[in-house]
């Protein structure tokens, strides 16, 4: 089945019953060197650090060049899925993400400055037959649907429950 | 150095020069498949891509997947240079991360619901010898300096540009 048509039939599938629609992603993070840590997701096993400038490895990237990463891909596969949804030929997309981070918060130094991105800059570079409207309009169309662009604008609830191990059951390590 | 006296230090650093303190961070992602994405950050590359159920290779966690390793991971570090700088002994931390996310905004099929996460549930686990308050203490200083979880429950302020790449330069892909 091309990919065109897979979407068309996922579509159909969200819209005969709502309930498939809900879909509840996980990731675990375990602390195991002095700043990496063990992420599985899915299927799915990778590493983070810090760059050795802060006192880690750099083994991996940071938590949040992983942010930025969630963005920029997100982006690029919501072109391919609109593309696809309008009908707009599309030859190739690259994103570019940039954030704005002040490292005073994190590290306890002034609590008056914002601990997350303070602002973000995305270019888009598509290219394809199409005219530049055609890719405005695509581009709006991304805009209003991206899971991860929705996160960076909006808030979201967040739930948060700290748990102290059983001593005996987790040997000092 | 002990990481204590880098995070020490790193403090100084930033508190006697506030410019120090202001990075930019980015991330570059290209389609190179069905939904497969290559991404750059600094000097690592890795991948994203959507499962075969909704028409990728899942050959690499999805997009919405490292938005949560991004969090997980966060909040880990930053429990890490909390302990360091509140003196509390920490043995180990493990996050697990949880996200309800609803397909239908994201596959056009309804644009009342949210493209993206509409809630976030963290489950943090601590081993050390405090006391329980100790490491509630720790916590809401985490939650408070975190970066991660200041992105996921505050908006950012996103600036996008749409480039069309000259088809002379770019023949088709």
């Amino acid at each position: 089945m091309s990919f065109d048509a897979l979407i068309a039939k996922t579509r159909q599938a969200l819209a005969d019953d709502a309930a498939r629609a809900h879909v509840v992603l996980s990731a675990q993070g375990t602390l195991v060197g002095v700043t990496e840590v063990d992420i599985r997701t899915g299927a799915h096993s990778f590493k983070a650090d810090e760059p050795r400038s802060l006192g880690g490895g750099g083994v991996a990237a940071n938590p949040m060049q992983y942010a930025l990463a969630s963005l920029g891909s997100c982006q690029a596969i919501t072109y391919r899925i609109w593309a696809a949804h309008l009908g707009v030929t599309l030859h190739s997309v690259t994103v570019r993400v940039e954030g704005d981070l002040d490292l005073r918060s994190c590290y306890g130094v002034d609590d008056g400055a914002r601990p997350g991105f303070t602002a973000i800059r995305v270019e888009v570079t598509v290219a394809g037959p199409e005219s530049e409207e055609r890719y405005a309009d695509l581009a709006a169309a991304v805009d209003a649907h991206c899971p991860a662009l929705d996160l960076f604008q909006n808030p979201v609830p967040v739930s948060r429950a700290l748990h102290l191990a059983d001593p005996a059951a987790n040997p000092a390590s």
